[in-house]
């Protein structure tokens, strides 16, 4: 059953296109259970964190904007999957494969809103501007937190060593230089406690 | 591993804490999938509903705080579980026991963030303003949308008709009247197709 007005129906096919989101697994895992964490729940957590922490963000930022970016930002991952940050040969040709997603994902939605997304999802990607750079500082710090609190680091399952991970995170200190400062601690920490290899 | 700073520590606290949202499981299910959806999966949902259906809302919002509504709406069901909305016994004394868990997991907070939280958590209970109603309205819809589109309805499940599904969801009407509308069709379709019995 579909709404008989077509624009609704639209944004109603997108949001229930969009539900598959809970269905794609990332590399981390809950802190309480040990069942993986997926990209919906990841999402979730990191615009509440957008709310929480918008204090440490470097510059002024219209927190409606970063919201928004969180709440899509890896609904490509719907067509191409979680490609694993220290994957080198899927970070290759990544960012080609979701532009091909976002183009069909939010093409789902009225020609208005779906290029107002794709060019919110682009800024985000580009780490273009201060919500930009906010949105994807908190995209890194999620992981790491939950690799530290989890009793089943990611770090040691894949062999990923500390220079790889200060390497991989370190734009945090683009968008909150205070949250990387408290990045560097945790990734110490982890160091000192056997969770992540020098 | 806590940070130095108090403040940032007690709001990374609540962060970690409340990742056991992703652990309460709900009465609706996925759409493709058949497990149960869980709320933080659910607030993500919703509160990507709220961007993408703004334009129906009843009066202008401030879509910031309709989002953070969303993202904090059912922390509560940390403590208390998910109350399921046609327990009548369980509703009774719902908004009892879910405050008190509000205070608690505000509380997590510093105090003068864990205030605006709860503040705006029992602003969304209550519907007392547009930003509210359009935010409870969405959580209302989003259920009915799951329970018509995949193929375990839980009214059936539970032996709802259809009286007590508009009466229920009757106030989707004071936050976005065109998406009552819609939700009517749904029912409507819903009980012509045996996914809701009359």
């Amino acid at each position: 059953m579909n709404p008989p007005d077509e624009r609704l129906a639209q944004q109603i096919d997108f949001l229930l296109a969009v539900d598959q989101l809970k269905q794609v697994y990332r590399k981390t895992k809950l802190i309480a259970d040990g069942r993986w964490e997926n990209d919906a729940e990841h999402s979730w957590h990191l615009a509440l964190m957008a709310v929480i922490l918008r204090e440490y963000a470097a510059e002024d930022v219209d927190i409606a904007r970063v919201l928004a970016m969180h709440l899509i930002h890896d609904l490509v991952e719907i067509d191409v999957g979680d490609t694993f940050a220290y994957d080198d040969a899927g970070q290759a040709d990544r960012a080609q494969r979701e532009r091909v997603a976002a183009k069909r994902i939010f093409g789902l939605l009225p020609a208005d809103q779906g290029v107002a997304l794709l060019d919110l999802w682009e800024e985000f990607e580009a780490r273009a501007t201060p919500d930009a750079r906010y949105a994807a500082a908190l995209d890194r710090l999620h992981p790491m937190l939950l690799n530290y609190h989890t009793g089943d680091s990611a770090w040691l399952r894949h062999g990923i060593r500390r220079p790889q991970v200060v390497a991989f995170n370190r734009h945090i200190e683009d968008g909150a230089p205070e949250l990387w400062t408290f990045a560097r601690q945790l990734i110490d920490a982890a160091v000192a406690e056997g969770k992540l290899k020098s």
